[in-house]
């Protein structure tokens, strides 16, 4: 009789970004990454969204370990916040747990944490469980799978990977040792969703260092390349290609600039000594001797390429001749930011390359014949597709089924759902909160919040306040105040003001020469002026009625 | 000596969409397209952006005609509102002239109006200047070019364009004009520049027809084809594979069966008769005999595909087996939208196909081998590229130089900017408004609005308005009351409300103990509350005093 296996993503299945996945078997409870979510338009104001640990609070006691499988932000970047409420050992492969040292002093809340450095190969005891790292490659050094051996049997989940024969850090994915843990007999495989719909295999980052190559001694001046801070291998790559065609190589924006300092430290970067100079001391060389590295490949607002097409940036001003390139792919949801970066970087007579017109970026997930190889490496009894949207998901699954596990077996799950699996197969057994903990400013709220709805409507419409001066006996006392924005031009507001505030006093002095209880004024209020407003304009502002006793 | 020519853009230049192009020459002005623009996921609660018309009408006397290429909204969409104030003579070929008909009754425009069908071949005499309208091919039938015989010298203006020699209805691209018309000596060509990013041939409509037909004999259950209204020849495609498959064929969508019951009066869309039938009709036959084309293939929330996807369509609801085909690009700016349809549709059990797994669709501009073909057919001696973002623009730029027009000949503008071209070259002699109308509700207004600025800052951070009861001395009266939205969480806001109210009396009644100007006062409350606020929140709210006397 087995031991039940019960699993639930807190984040991660549905949609992208704050992976967080639940693992409990006997009296252990075993947590798998602990990542944010960058905001989604819709998400109007909002910093960062967190998984909801509720679930793993009430559970404290059992919760041995969090286990981290890569350095990115959607696997680390909620641990300041869970680890103060949750102060549990955390286990990270190296460039992972020096990242998470950095992120966890910058929030003041590196001490008195367990954080513990973990090689591939390395084997933790967490309770009745043991945990063992293997190799993947992934867009970062030092990514890593886990194999669980739990009381109910070995669970293995990959993290993010792709199957890089010829990755840029020299470590390919430890295929040998899935095989024989894949031979030993998996329980449960928990596999990367994001490229299952994706055909074929993905590119291996040395594409990538050819093209970078290319570029850089194609290009008649200064070459400035954007890409994401945390992507270590791609900057090796830039710098070897500057070194070949004898440049200098220069680094702009602050994660960018701590992420290449520790890198270099810690030898995940090398350059030959005097490659790296300082950023002002770059125009020192001629322009066809210098590489700027810099972060903004997403057109961010804040981030140094979009400053610098919009020649906001103190120290990198576009050059004609300068070439841009944009080794990274865009994240759903901010094409238009980028569209407008390289338009405005176009206007300033930059050649721009992207991934379109050369293979100066590569996905770091794995498309649907790597996750089959994954699949047929570990033959599995029972399948969870892992990180990705639903139809990323439902696609992973369909793939799992024609490589031949049983359809009964394969299982679709969303973040909260709770799977228990046994001897007699799985079913989701509850749901456990794993909505989005929104954080603004200083500020943290829940999903359900009125802000975010309120916001949506403030920006469709606008609102208008009344304030309505009242006497204690509740009737009105000169005329209602009005006051708009986002709601008409300021050149009708002021006629509209006087319009309704008019209406306003009419309908309150005619509508019932008494005293009126708060609670009905206000909806008086309400109703009279949303239909004046809405006859009006044909919009319908957020309405809020003021009542003041004077 | 040549007569110069004048042209400028209203839009379309530096931004997709409300295409409208103004030629000068002698003393008459032709205006080419009077689209529409759908708004940006930044310009918050605008219905609709309208060309600005201020240069036409400052010259009304010298708008001889406006000459429509085709039938889509961002090429006719702004005639209901500009011919209100610019009743001129609107010439377009027989779709667009239906689908101008159909919108201007809709807007209860039409009465009074001066429209003219237009064959390709006809010529039109507009002042010293004629309009020979030519066949192109484009997403919708009856797409045509336009030659303009103006004093200047012979102008052609590509409208939306690619080079499909085998289009759906069967009428390519009218080379030999183009060709002849080439050879009879161009003096500016101006072009589509959709996609003069992207290398090679946009392929034929033919090779969706043969994609859809096998989509449609593979689906084992019902097939949904979701496509756009306008795109006339995609719905025959579909009705031939219905047809081929022994399926019958129902609309749903008000655009779509407006659309179609017109094509089918104006033989535009033929099918046998008995197989096109009511929505209502169709579950009167099994499952395997079904298809539905829908509107909505860009995530619309009220369009037809996203209500199915959400189980609000009353009369489609997804079953298990239903194929359903996203028969469309999406747009950008669309991509969270339509993933999310995706990912509704594949919960409910559809099987989704779109253009990632068949070429279910094609673009409907040309590729850059099919620019520098028209560019080749007309050798012209200026050219101007139209239609695109900025560095679509600037790479037709560079492809019109690659083929042998001198680069000081050929000008990248951007919206507004007057180019006036003669025998010494072109300059840009100034600049028109040619910024966004926005449309919301019944109202509109221009770009520099504070609506929109201020529906921004709502959106981000909400708002607090505080009400200031004062006497007519000046003095606060009792204490100010503090309303807000979208800031605080409603469980915080009490508290942080009764603090503010306590925080502000304390600094009126101390900070002066006198009478207060009434923009000292505000500006007293604004950077007080401010300051707290950010402190306790990390936000910046939009502040809002109101003084009230009582």
């Amino acid at each position: 009789m087995t031991v039940p296996l019960r699993i639930v993503a807190l984040g991660g299945l549905g949609e992208i970004g704050k992976n967080m996945m639940v693992i409990e078997s006997g009296g252990d409870i075993v947590v798998v990454d602990c990542g944010l979510m960058f905001p989604k338009a819709d998400m109007l104001g909002v910093d960062l969204v967190l998984p909801d640990v509720t679930y793993l609070l009430e559970n404290k006691d059992r919760v041995r370990a969090i286990l981290i499988t890569h350095g990115h932000e959607d696997h680390i970047g909620a641990l300041p916040f869970v680890l103060r409420e949750l102060n549990v050992p955390v286990y990270a492969p190296p460039l992972a747990y020096d990242l998470v040292r950095v992120k966890l002093e910058e929030h003041g809340v590196l001490n008195g944490r367990d954080l513990h450095e973990i090689q591939p190969g390395d084997i933790v005891q967490l309770g009745d469980t043991t945990a063992e790292y293997f190799r993947v490659c992934h867009s970062i050094p030092d990514a890593c799978g886990i194999a669980l051996r739990t009381p109910s049997g070995l669970v293995l989940h990959t993290g993010d990977f792709k199957i890089d024969h010829t990755p840029v850090d020299g470590n390919p994915v430890d295929l040998q040792r899935i095989a024989e843990l894949g031979q030993e007999g998996v329980f449960l495989l928990m596999s990367d969703s994001t490229y299952a719909e994706v055909p074929g295999h993905t590119p291996s980052e040395q594409v990538v260092g050819a093209a970078l190559k290319h570029v850089v001694m194609d290009a008649p001046e200064r070459v400035i390349v954007a890409t994401f801070a945390s992507l270590i291998a791609r900057v090796q790559q830039i710098v070897d290609a500057a070194v070949l065609d004898g440049r200098k190589v220069a680094f702009a924006g602050r994660s960018m600039v701590n992420n290449v300092r520790m890198a270099l430290q810690k030898s995940y970067l090398r350059a030959p000594a005097g490659t790296i100079v300082d950023l002002g001391d770059i125009d020192g060389f001629p322009d066809d001797e210098q590489v700027i590295v810099v972060t903004g490949a997403q057109g961010e607002p804040t981030a140094v390429l979009s400053r610098i097409s919009t020649n906001r940036h103190r120290e990198v001003t576009i050059r004609p001749n300068d070439t841009v390139v944009l080794s990274a792919s865009t994240i759903p949801g901010n094409e238009t930011l980028v569209s407008r970066t390289i338009d405005n970087l176009v206007r300033l007579g930059a050649n721009v390359i992207t991934p379109r017109q050369a293979p100066v970026h590569v996905r770091g997930h794995g498309s649907a014949e790597e996750l089959k190889l994954m699949l047929n490496l570990v033959t599995p009894r029972y399948f969870v597709p892992l990180h990705g949207e639903y139809r990323m998901l439902a696609a992973h699954a369909k793939l799992a089924q024609a490589v031949g596990v049983e359809a009964a077996n394969v299982f679709v799950l969303e973040d909260g759902d709770l799977l228990e699996i046994n001897d007699g197969g799985g079913t989701v057994v509850g749901h456990v909160p794993a909505g989005h903990i929104y954080v603004d400013g200083t500020d943290r709220w829940d999903m359900e919040s009125m802000v975010i709805r309120d916001r949506r409507l403030l920006a469709r419409d606008g609102f208008v306040v009344v304030v309505v001066p009242i006497d204690h006996t509740g009737h009105l006392v000169g005329k209602p105040e009005v006051v708009s924005s986002g709601f008409v031009d300021p050149s009708q507001a002021d006629g509209m003001r006087k319009e309704a505030s008019d209406l306003l006093a009419n309908t309150l002095a005619n509508g019932t020469g008494q005293n009126l209880e708060w609670e009905a004024l206000t909806q008086t209020v309400r109703e009279v002026l949303a239909r004046f407003l809405h006859e009006q304009t044909g919009r319908r502002p957020m309405i809020i009625p003021v009542p003041i006793e004077v």
